[in-house]
């Protein structure tokens, strides 16, 4: 393989990445509207155990588990802020939906 | 979807991500042995910046572009310490071959 071509193989599994994590926001949301309605808590330290748990399990390298362990505490974080946004976002429009009837 | 079904779906996704992930080290390992016989450096601004410009042209959201850039400096920081930790690795090996012969 030449550098072009390892480039242009890491810009095909970029994108696979971006679809894949955006596939996994719109799960978040859902989750979001459900944990809403049973007025749930966002952060939930067990189930975070269970993602880092399920990703340790599967991972296979050469990234090491810490690294990847790493990864997904930026993006659970990036998920936990969409998450608290759109609860908010939808709260305030219950809000005015409230005041205006 | 109830719960624990957006959960699994969660679960099936991330061990998908951490694939592709995987799959974007190996490819990363690759540039770096390309890089190292060329003596040319691990960092290259402009190189990531063609990286940053493809997810955010990709990225359909949910996640906003800013989010996906800040997951996506994380994973190129790890790679990064990958490539440095390999390069360093090769060239340590061949330090020794050739104190050995």
């Amino acid at each position: 393989m030449t550098l072009d071509e390892c480039r242009q193989e890491i810009d095909l599994l970029d994108r696979q990445i971006v679809a894949l994590l955006n596939d996994r926001a719109k799960v978040v949301e859902v989750i979001g509207a459900l944990k809403q309605q049973a007025q749930m808590r966002v952060y939930e330290p067990k189930r975070e155990d269970a993602v880092y748990a399920n990703i340790t399990a599967v991972n296979q390298g050469p990234l090491k588990a810490e690294a990847v362990k790493r990864i997904y505490e930026r993006i659970i974080d990036e998920m936990r802020t969409l998450q608290r946004d759109r609860m908010a976002a939808t709260q305030e429009a219950g809000q005015e939906k409230d005041s205006s009837s």
